[in-house]
């Protein structure tokens, strides 16, 4: 990825009523795995480290429910903004936080080019974000666009068609959008009550008012908007997709617990992405946390000692550390591989109960921990 | 709902090769709940009594794939037809059926209203479909539309804004649509290579060939158009959600069986749709023929006799009959509450494992028999 040279700030207006839903929860607090949709937009802000400031422009009556998420899923650099009672008027509210004072927020460092994207567009990578950054400093002004799923019709006063469109000539606009601050901020100035309260397309702000002609950047298709009930159920898979993309396999130094990871490495590898790493779990160790800052939510643990309590307690406490489990669901499966063959019933039962008592506790901390024994009479 | 007076058939072009999803299968027969999504469209058309043929336009290399499915999921009134290259060659091909005699397909019965459908748009309700028919009879043409969900944009030869769209003015076109068959079939017989081979839209060739203004007719959400791959994700979530809605109790006629029946309906109603009935499960029960002939695919049934062999063969039977199971699983869970004290831990486990046997057998034909064991010492 390219440096990025100018000083790059975000607005999410987050303020829709989400009517088109038909539930009384506006879509972007609607939880996709417990989680608000919101939260997972500004998360993908927030992971890419050349954006300074990211606001959150909510309708007055969800500004504490923001500010509790902020609060809940450790999001950092975000400010949350009073918005008004359209779209345009909550990205307008969000774009005064860099340039006046005002007495509900603190003057922000005006960025050069600012960036508008949806709170409920969950899925966009750096790589677009990037791109439309790039062309609006060339340019002014830039936005995602997509092909046109459906032919695009005019009706005339009758309810009948009057034509149609040719589906090739023309675009979907889509988010991210970039601007130039001092363009997109003036376009906004000059716009009359009527471009506030039935505009909807920034892009078209820039172009009447400041002669801006946008660069249009081919966005994928994962930029969509979270608009219909179906889309919340898409987004729910596509996310449930993303965690269960990659596995972890830790085993300690012994020989043969390193060999049982080899092997199921190598009859998984196939399926999933998998790490194996052999590592004397009490140590600090670099390229655990490595993985912790990567996009790895399952971990498989190999051990055959009888329940390592310090061991798990370490790996436990690294990944709370990593804040990982404040954003999704850590899956954590402890293997006792038992190889004497004098073993009692009772003592793994034991075990079980233990590891039970474990996983009740460090459930509240977002981590999954499930425990499986496995007695092998020939090794 | 209005009788239909006119004579109305459907033509279905499932012949894309779905290069937006991303995958080697083209969409249409992507597997949701592992049937295809295009016997979910099918299905669609089929329950709606007053469609007399229903015309699936696949291409070339996936006819045989087409009838088999049609022989599987015990489709009927379908007729599978060779496509063209594009969109509206395969069209074409199959309003042909029903005007020319060719060598391949017989030749059908002309309607006066043909209905073009997509086969990926499997959740069309009987309520659009008399909608556009009505209309089609009355202009000449009609076809779904839906509000925009982003703003259109026309883009410049240098890749930037040209101007937007008043998104307010604009609709998408959707399907489904119906079109006096004539009508349409003049106006394919009209068209331009360069229409079929680049244009995408139907009404727009009654408009330009037959000066016929189709009538527009706002469609439900439910009318979208799986493209990508979340939208597979979204597709298969509603069938579930769709599969979930209901449940049937079913209990023998002891007192003290049915009420358990009642006290159970009681408790679930406020989350789902229940039926809660007392028969006798040997007899031929009219009220239960109904419910299968519903869209009810969860049964619940009670008793308290040791494995009540001959009233549950008698049950999966009538499922089986009512053909329900082809098209979507049934979950069948028996419970059999074991009132008398000095009952055996080996018997139960006895009966468990004849019902696993029984499971096993009738899962192949998509009913999925779950047991449940309930000792209650004090009655």
């Amino acid at each position: 990825m390219e440096p990025v040279s100018v000083a790059v700030s975000a607005v999410l207006p987050a303020g829709g009523s989400g009517e088109r839903l038909g539930g009384a929860t506006p879509k972007q607090f609607c939880g996709l795995q417990g989680r608000p949709l919101v939260s997972y937009a500004v998360r993908a802000m927030e992971r890419v480290s050349w954006i300074s400031d990211i606001i959150v422009v909510v309708s007055p009556e969800n500004i504490e429910t923001m500010k509790s998420i902020i609060e809940k899923y450790g999001h950092k650099r975000v400010t949350v903004v009073k918005g008004g009672v359209t779209r345009h008027r909550s990205i307008f509210n969000g774009l005064k936080v860099f340039a006046e004072n005002q007495s509900s927020n603190r003057l922000l460092q005006k960025p050069e080019v600012v960036i508008i994207h949806d709170a409920v567009r969950p899925f966009v990578e750096e790589d677009i974000l990037l791109k439309v950054v790039t062309a609006a400093k060339e340019h002014g002004a830039a936005g995602a666009i997509r092909p046109l799923v459906s032919t695009v019709i005019a009706s005339g006063e009758d309810g009948c068609l009057d034509h149609s469109l040719e589906r090739a000539r023309y675009r979907a606009s889509e988010m991210p959008q970039a601007f130039l601050f001092d363009i997109i901020y003036q376009a906004y100035q000059q716009c009359t009550d009527h471009d506030l309260d039935y505009g909807t397309e920034c892009l078209h702000l820039a172009l009447k008012y400041c002669k801006t002609n946008a660069k249009l950047v081919e966005g994928t298709a994962d930029l969509w908007k979270v608009t219909y009930k179906r889309d919340l159920y898409a987004a729910e898979s596509i996310i449930k997709d993303n965690l269960s993309q990659q596995i972890c396999i830790i085993t300690d130094l012994k020989e043969a617990v390193a060999q049982v990871g080899f092997l199921l490495h190598e009859s998984l590898k196939s399926q999933v992405k998998v790490e194996a790493i052999s590592i004397s779990l009490s140590k600090n160790d670099s390229h655990l946390q490595n993985i912790f800052s990567g996009e790895c939510y399952n971990f498989l643990c190999i051990n055959d000692k009888e329940y390592a309590t310090e061991e798990i307690q370490q790996l436990v406490d690294m990944l709370e550390k990593s804040n990982i489990p404040l954003l999704y669901p850590i899956v954590l499966i402890l293997v006792h591989l038992s190889i004497s063959e004098n073993i009692f019933f009772s003592i793994e039962l034991e075990e079980l109960t233990k590891i039970k008592k474990f996983a009740r506790e460090v459930k509240k901390k977002n981590i999954l921990v499930y425990g499986l024994l496995i007695q092998c009479k020939h090794w």
